[in-house]
């Protein structure tokens, strides 16, 4: 599915069951941290136009998906606060090369993961989540992800011939697979 | 105006005569930034909801106005590069507390004291910029800068009494009025 090497394992499902407000924190947390990724990439390579004009789309896009499970929590009562992480993005953080321009690959080339993976489980919340209004919610954000997963792709092979940024990504997709294999003991949305 | 302790020395408008194309592209710059801030203001205060709801609404609006100056620069051929910033922002970072909740005001009384300036540079390029679309242009944002300076007085006003948060924004007013005073060898939005 999209680029990844992995399909959740029924592990997850069970270690969320019973825990959907933690998770639903979580995801609010998630969609927060996507746009501040968008937001970096664009200060960080701001003088290349067609990047910066996607970045703003989904700077603007996350903020709003970040409100709308803000107000999803409101709704049903759950305090929104501070939660420890999954080691998720800080692991995929580690695999980033450090020189230019295969930074600017694997950052975008991450983020692209990462959306991938939020797809992936929102396709699975479409129907497994607890209830009705739950499970619309997911279906509802399903196809942006997959759509961030699409941009980030393109951006990545504008730096280099399609083919090395391929291989790179099929690496980083393998690398994925494995941190996520490995789950977290929080359940968290990228545990 | 608004809480600004001084107005633009004549100084300034002949600094920029001439040099319109790098002032519109620190512009550019300096609308990304003010995306920026408010997006750091935004992950350091998430739990605050009035506040998530209200940098959410300037990182859009500010993104947006960014994309309105490359737009500008690309229709007049002028190439977006990177700059060398005014020391304006970093010598107002200085003045910022350390220890909260006195940070966050700060923080939210420079974040409107840049707005403010912005407000009374725009004010004076709508009458002075050198054609009639440009004058126009800064007519059109000038509105957003002082409603934007509203939103952080009102968000610092939230953290303390309102008499300590004004007595404060005072004090840094005058600071950031010394700061306009000494000025930039660089021609740019805030020398």
């Amino acid at each position: 599915m999209l680029s990844l090497r992995s399909v959740t394992a029924p592990r997850w499902l069970a270690q969320i069951d019973g825990r959907f407000d933690e998770l639903l924190v979580d995801h609010a947390h998630c969609e927060k941290k996507a746009a501040g990724v968008a937001m970096n990439l664009l200060f960080a390579y701001v003088d290349h136009t067609d990047l910066a004009r996607a970045m703003t789309a989904i700077v603007t896009e996350e903020l709003e998906h970040f409100h709308l499970v803000l107000d999803l929590l409101e709704r049903r009562g759950i305090r929104f606060r501070r939660l420890a992480p999954a080691s998720y993005g800080r692991r995929l953080h580690e695999l980033l090369r450090t020189a230019e321009p295969e930074r600017a690959i694997d950052r975008l080339l991450v983020a692209g993961l990462i959306e991938a993976r939020s797809c992936e489980r929102f396709a699975l919340l479409a129907e497994h989540a607890p209830d009705d209004e739950l499970r619309a919610f997911y279906r509802g954000l399903f196809e942006a992800e997959a759509r961030h997963h699409a941009t980030y792709m393109r951006l990545a092979c504008q730096r280099a011939p399609e083919a090395v940024v391929r291989e790179r990504s099929e690496a980083l997709a393998e690398a994925e697979a494995a941190i996520i294999a490995t789950g977290d003991p929080v359940p968290r949305m990228h545990s």
